[in-house]
């Protein structure tokens, strides 16, 4: 393609509002325009590149046995009342309503939209088991859009659901799934990991995501350094510690004037924060309030909190006025000695012995504590987050802390929804059976921005080839005084098109410095200069993006073509 | 790919409220369903028929130099209130609010998106022209969504839209996408009709529609018998009468006293139904109403008659009391002698002498009425549709009329959206312009339906080469019994489908005829038979969809592949 009849309005400017570096490298690079807050229009460069990404991901879904499909974006109401999620999904759920004043919501997300499809022609196993996928333009009403396209409130999707009369061929097909994942994130050429994680909105039995490492990630990864083990922070699990030591110390009270930190009592008594522990308290499932203990060095894990039984769910701390009520004293002196609200401590918590905590009195910790000696033994589990360093849970090295970009997520959610929608389907020997179904979802236009986020230099983006939007740029010097400059780059682009290389030809006329600076900005993987001095000698000069230094190459489509394949 | 792993729930049963064949037999044939009024899913067959007909758009839109984009479906409204069309579009634009109470809606046309995208980088005429294009789904409210994919709510649209420095480039690109637009029609393999149009909802100086030609279709078109003037009956001009005859009757008032219709006038005089006119009252653009005056046997065009400067737009009648007011007298009676409303008359209804009309009087009408001498010469319009028989308004033939299913539809909308929004860039002299603008729209899914309502028959669908949705269908009788026969079927769909065949391979196992009712139904062109006694012949069974019979071929893959190409 010729750059001069191209829509490629690339800025030097930095945009103001830009906070992450895929988000100003799209929009200097021409690749996106805003319209309003998360919602962002694909300009022809950077479309080609997430039809790329698109190409990939349909060639693997099909290749594993997938068949395409198209639900619709507006969906009625009542289908998401019929699985519960109406209510809760939350205020990320667009309702919207038609002329006639009938309800709808726009598609986050189409479990029960794809449910309700099997079920209206599901009658036998035979049809079993059955993938089905869609890629789609999808809109959840993010509360603060940000970072471009990466948490954009309209996005495009690839979404797949299976259905399966039994759940061994559901973790059949869910590892046929994860391992077509995994084939997508090498051909798109990323480097990415696979953790466990949290099954969130969707819901389910078990789930792991696809992280695109990138340390302007927002997730948190915990990964081994001696064994695959890998979790979403959110999910990581604590490992157990060993025993309990026994008491050594007496119960002892302590003044603590102007301590309100685990920090400033450790401090103050010389001892290690890892001694001390705090009490969170949070809004109980049953009763009003529960009372989490942990380590002063350790912090709480929402998600796996909110999963305790006693813990009502999302995680909510409890006020201030409801602090003192129940403990008689303020924030900050609080712990589980007389404490009057039930007490579950995280498990490293539990594990201590002449421990430092509140005294639930105003300026007093209490230290020498001891569990069922000085309170009554904790309810105990695992709340929360790992640091860098614990044990890794599978009992396999330590843990070390990275950064990620969610780009893929699989579910296998049983009959969560077939149940709710009441789809049923005949065995072989004619009883009636739930199906069990599984939903895989990858975040197509997320993975442009996370590929960015890995391969950017501070001249630009460095695309991986795969899902470059053009191969080679074609970058001519002075073609306007002369015709021999002007002839051989038009014919280097006829030659290299017509071979089938995805070339562009810089023929807007602009003097090298702008036009090297847009051929790095935009990324494409080589770049070819032709210059009256090197043509005088033969040559053609060639630059791979990201390469420290240009070199000479003959001055033919055949000396290029070979570098590309190099 | 093997039929039992296709999801294809076709049936035998027709649908109830499907009310054209399009509409019954994707439902039948297992292409689509539906989720709500005028909202369906596409299924892995249907949507195999629409990426055909996408991938063609999609080609020829970038053989002819469109850059392809894509714009967001959730508009803020702002963006509407700046053209205009907030409040002129009407219900059928789906408004909707997001968290924040932020008025958004739901993008039935992107004429203001992608102008708001050209004015934010358009700095100089050297970036012009331009063509932009995106293949996306669009939503739009309809009142009463009906004919399955037919009239939808929510469709797969091709818009274009192209920006020029000068109308004269604007005329250029309209015929060079009116020529892309051919191509598509041709390559898919449909019968259509280039019509002259009105250009509705979205505006300009020049449009024409895509129709294809269908009995069932929901336009009527008006084509030359002579010439290749073709125009959608609410463009279709009438041609100017000849002169006006002479007055030759004195006015005569006659009693009518039941004859409430021209009919009924023309009945009881023993007159011919054109020699009697009727008079239509409708809303005036600045007074309260107007007259149209038309021939007894001619229908007012609303879209011409709307457009006259004295109409009020849209078309609206004007209710009973009003007339009675305005004209002392019921409907039924009424005529332009001494009407005191203006009145506005038909080309041929003013042409005409001697005329018979409503007398303003219960129970009473005249004749012999001549305009000038009885009453004062009224305002002439082209107020009416063309009748079949009429003269071609180019000259050249007479008119018939035909239906056809509008299935794309281009414009020049001129500087209709660029000068509300307000665009400028610079000429070549530094001077300020405001560029001008064409706009070019396929309904992608609507095609598919039309395509079936010109291409089926009693047992189904019967698609064109270019856009059905397999080219071969295998159908091995007796594969349980035979293993000669299931063995030379698989090696069949082996053998077409390392070639590139898109093939399917029925292996359900069902009795012959459910299966070739189901190939027939779902309507591949090409079906090959095998079977027992065929084979011991060396022979395959072939037959063509659509064709009268079948015939023996050899029972080779090469055999069958000959036939494919003849």
């Amino acid at each position: 393609m010729r750059l001069s009849r191209l829509w490629l309005p690339t800025t030097k400017e930095t945009p103001a509002d830009a906070e992450i570096v895929s988000h100003r490298l799209m929009l200097r690079a021409g690749m996106i325009r805003k319209l309003g807050a998360g919602i962002y229009s694909w300009l022809p460069l950077g479309l080609r590149v997430l039809r790329k990404v698109e190409t990939i991901v349909r060639q693997e879904m099909d290749r594993a046995g997938a068949q395409e499909i198209s639900m619709p974006m507006v969906i009625p109401a009542e289908l998401w009342q019929e699985s519960g999620r109406l209510t809760k999904y939350g205020p990320e759920l667009l309702r919207i309503e038609d002329r006639h004043q009938r309800d709808f919501v726009l598609g986050p997300t189409h479990e029960e939209v794809v449910t309700d499809l099997i079920r209206r022609d599901l009658r036998s196993y035979k049809q079993l088991p059955v993938t089905l996928y869609q890629i789609q333009t999808k809109f959840r009403d993010e509360i603060r859009p940000r970072f471009g396209i990466m948490r954009g409130r309209e996005f495009l999707m690839k979404d797949a659901y299976s259905f399966h009369l039994e759940a061994d061929d559901l973790e059949r097909e869910y590892r046929n799934m994860r391992a077509a994942y995994a084939r997508i994130f090498e051909r798109i050429g990323v480097e990415f990991r696979i953790v466990k994680a949290d099954s969130g909105a969707i819901g389910g039995d078990r789930s792991e995501e696809f992280h695109v490492l990138a340390g302007s990630g927002e997730d948190v990864l915990a990964v081994s350094d001696a064994s695959d083990y890998a979790a979403n922070l959110e999910a990581a699990e604590a490992a157990i510690p060993a025993v309990r030591p026994s008491a050594a110390e007496a119960l002892a009270r302590v003044a603590t004037p102007a301590q309100t930190t685990c920090e400033a009592v450790a401090g103050l008594l010389g001892e290690p924060l890892s001694r001390t522990v705090k009490l969170v308290v949070v809004k109980g499932r049953e009763q009003p309030l529960a009372a989490l203990v942990l380590r002063g060095d350790h912090e709480v894990n929402v998600v796996k909190a909110a999963k305790h039984p006693m813990v009502a769910a999302p995680l909510q701390l409890a006020g201030e006025a409801e602090i003192r009520a129940a403990f008689g004293c303020p924030p900050g002196f609080l712990g589980p000695v007389g404490a009057c609200v039930p007490v579950i401590a995280d498990r490293s918590a539990a594990m201590l012995a002449d421990f430092i905590c509140g005294a639930n009195e105003v300026g007093f910790h209490l230290r020498g504590v001891n569990w069922g000696r000085d309170c009554t033994e904790p309810v105990v589990a695992d709340l929360r987050n790992v640091v860098a360093g614990d044990p890794s849970p599978d009992g396999r090295g330590r843990l070390q802390l990275v950064r990620g970009i969610e780009v893929g997520h699989i579910f296998q959610n049983g009959a969560l929804y077939t149940a709710a929608l009441g789809v049923r389907v005949q065995d072989e020997q004619g009883g009636d059976r739930i199906p069990v179904a599984g939903c895989y979802g990858i975040g197509v236009s997320r993975i442009v921005a996370a590929a960015i986020e890995q391969r950017h230099d501070e001249a630009g983006i460095v695309w991986p080839e795969a899902i470059a939007p053009f191969s080679v740029i074609v970058c001519p010097i002075g073609a306007g005084q002369s015709t021999a400059v002007a002839e051989a780059a038009q014919n280097l682009y006829d030659e290299l098109a017509a071979a089938g290389v995805e070339t562009l030809l810089d023929d807007r006329g602009l003097r090298p410095g702008p036009m090297f600076a847009d051929a790095d900005l935009i990324g494409v993987p080589h770049r070819v200069v032709v210059g009256e001095r090197g043509l005088a000698a033969g040559q053609f000069e060639y630059k791979r993006r990201g390469a420290g230094a240009a070199e000479m190459i003959a001055a033919t489509a055949a000396a290029v073509r070979e570098k590309l394949s190099a």
